[in-house]
């Protein structure tokens, strides 16, 4: 094929061709162009380790075909500068994603503004199973977006938790939005395109391989303002989500469960080693809320945040930028509204946890606190 | 009945007539002995609001009736000063005990330098039955002393515990250590008296006042280097013994259970306030561990503390002070054993976690680390 000249075209084709996380494609992308980059790898000239099989991915890379393949599920491409584009995820350094491709009706930013990610052992025990639904459910109800991966155990009762309390739910996989892996999540997968968002770094069709369900992990941990773990073995997988979280600043939470149960042990770990104990979603909310949303009075039901917003509420948050603080009348002006109408959005912006005013002016309240 | 003039008495009767943890006579205590503080009571000059009821005790009190009352059943009076005497105590100030009534064949000074206090819910469930057991169990292996109250659920888990690996066990009460309250632990308190120790600040055949069960967990957490809270509703009375502790300085320890057991509630609130989370015996041990004995090798099986000594180190430990370090020489003086004996003496008492050397001389190992 020939070559893409497009960013987003050129973003995909390296979401074909080369894995997850890789740091030197990573620090390549902030000073060059994805175009430049595909350029260099065609070359052989990126000065990669993995020129050569990268390049042999090249050969039958078609990201035309991969944004057509993804809009016909309902999906959708997104690359960094996009409104929707989730911009905590940049604290991930040279190993943030360079493109998400995405399924389903919600905004991924702003779902992820306020969201908790929900996770555990697949070998989960009953206990388990019922403590991640009961805590998704609240945590939906208390309009917080659940995160979690599409494993059996933890990760399933916590989209079903979240689905039931008709909240948002993002399931992040390592396999492509399109794929059901595993086979037997193909109903649940559907239901969370339905009402939340399915998020992957890996093209349609793409298989989960092993390492890549690791590599995905941090992006659990990095879209969210914190990780609960639910019960985790020793050894666990979801105990890399957590560590992941540690790196990044975000809180590590963990419920306990009875010594006696080899599925808390990873937990009861990591709550020695300085996780926070928590018992109800309430807990959780109170160790990953933000100062403005702590204030701010508690939706009442679910909330999904788009939904929840008025039209004017919704051009407003759009103009709000995501880091360098801008002015009333700078928001005013790129929302294309009267400062009057700008200031009162504002307001109830802030109220709701979205954005925060600081000495600079308005920006997105999307960090966690560092 | 006439005035005492020994001390002993005098605190047997102080026993009798005042209530535990009464702070004025504490106070009082602190100046002057123990027969002068009767005669006061007796003139009405203590200045205790209590001083009229105290009088209407005096006028039946037999402190010799009750010292041969307490001898009848194996059991006699301490009181500070006496070698038995748990100097820790202090710790509490005025509030520290005056006199304590124990029943049992095992020194309550040596049984507590490596002791723990296990406590938890009377309506405990089959988990913190269970966990208390094998914790005890565990502990007592090591050759450590569990020490708890006389109630059912985890107190008495607790005690048949280490009563089953053959340790050492203490059971604080608040009736007389003659009274079996409740009566089905007669049983319980007779195997308790066999092979550990029973202890009261209450005379032979007092009743357990409501009152006296939250006095008495003050001497729980003092007695101990640390307390391990098994089970425990919000509202339980085995949260009292772990603040006591906490007040004391101790390490206050909390076993976690799922979060949908009310009777792990009170505990997880204590881990959320700052507890240390614990999964195992060994783990209690590490935490209230002093330096020495970390350092020690643990001994590999259920030691009592007196048994595991030969003459000579008994005879050694007896003469070594409890707060102000003595020489060696001064240790052989008061020992009546060559400097030599008394060194090798002292050594083996040092890797078993009974005495310490400092710059200034050797004193006992008994303080918990503050």
């Amino acid at each position: 094929m020939g070559g893409v000249t497009d960013e987003r075209e050129a973003r995909a084709l390296l979401s074909r061709i080369a894995e997850p996380g890789d740091r030197r494609i990573g620090r390549l992308l902030r000073t060059a162009g994805a175009a430049d980059v595909v350029a260099m790898i065609r070359a052989g000239r990126a000065g990669l380790e993995q020129d050569e099989r990268y390049r042999v991915r090249l050969a039958t890379a078609d990201p035309g075909a991969d944004l057509a393949r993804v809009a016909a599920v309902g999906g959708r491409l997104l690359v960094p500068g996009d409104l929707e584009w989730p911009t905590q995820l940049d604290d991930l350094g040279d190993v943030a994603p360079w493109a998400l491709w995405v399924r389903g009706t919600v905004d991924l930013r702003l779902a992820a503004l306020r969201s908790v990610a929900v996770v555990g052992a697949r070998a989960s025990t009953g206990y388990g199973t019922h403590v991640a639904s009961t805590f998704a459910s609240d945590l939906a109800m208390s309009g917080w977006t659940v995160v979690s991966g599409g494993a059996f155990g933890i990760d399933a009762a916590a989209h079903a938790g979240a689905l039931a309390a008709r909240g948002v739910t993002v399931a992040v996989l390592a396999c492509g939005v399109d794929v059901a892996y595993p086979p037997r999540h193909d109903a649940l997968f559907a239901r969370i395109a339905a009402d939340g968002l399915i998020v992957s770094e890996v093209p349609p069709g793409a298989a989960p391989h092993r390492t890549r369900f690791l590599v995905r992990n941090r992006v659990i941990a990095a879209l969210t303002r914190g990780t609960v773990v639910v019960e985790a073995a020793l050894r666990s997988g979801a105990l890399s989500t957590a560590h992941e979280a540690e790196r990044l600043g975000r809180p590590v939470l963990g419920v306990p469960g009875p010594v006696t149960s080899a599925m808390s042990q990873g937990v009861h770990r990591a709550l020695r080693a300085g996780a926070v104990l928590v018992t109800s979603a309430d807990e959780v909310v109170e160790a990953v809320g933000g100062l403005g949303v702590d204030l701010a009075p508690e939706p009442s039901g679910p909330v999904r945040p788009r939904d929840a917003l008025d039209p004017l509420s919704a051009r407003v948050l759009d103009a709000v930028p995501a880091r360098r603080p801008a002015t009333l009348d700078s928001v005013a002006r790129t929302a294309g509204v009267t400062p009057a109408e700008t200031a009162a959005a504002l307001g109830l912006l802030e109220l709701s946890g979205f954005v925060r005013q600081g000495p600079q002016g308005w920006a997105l309240a999307s960090g966690a606190p560092r």
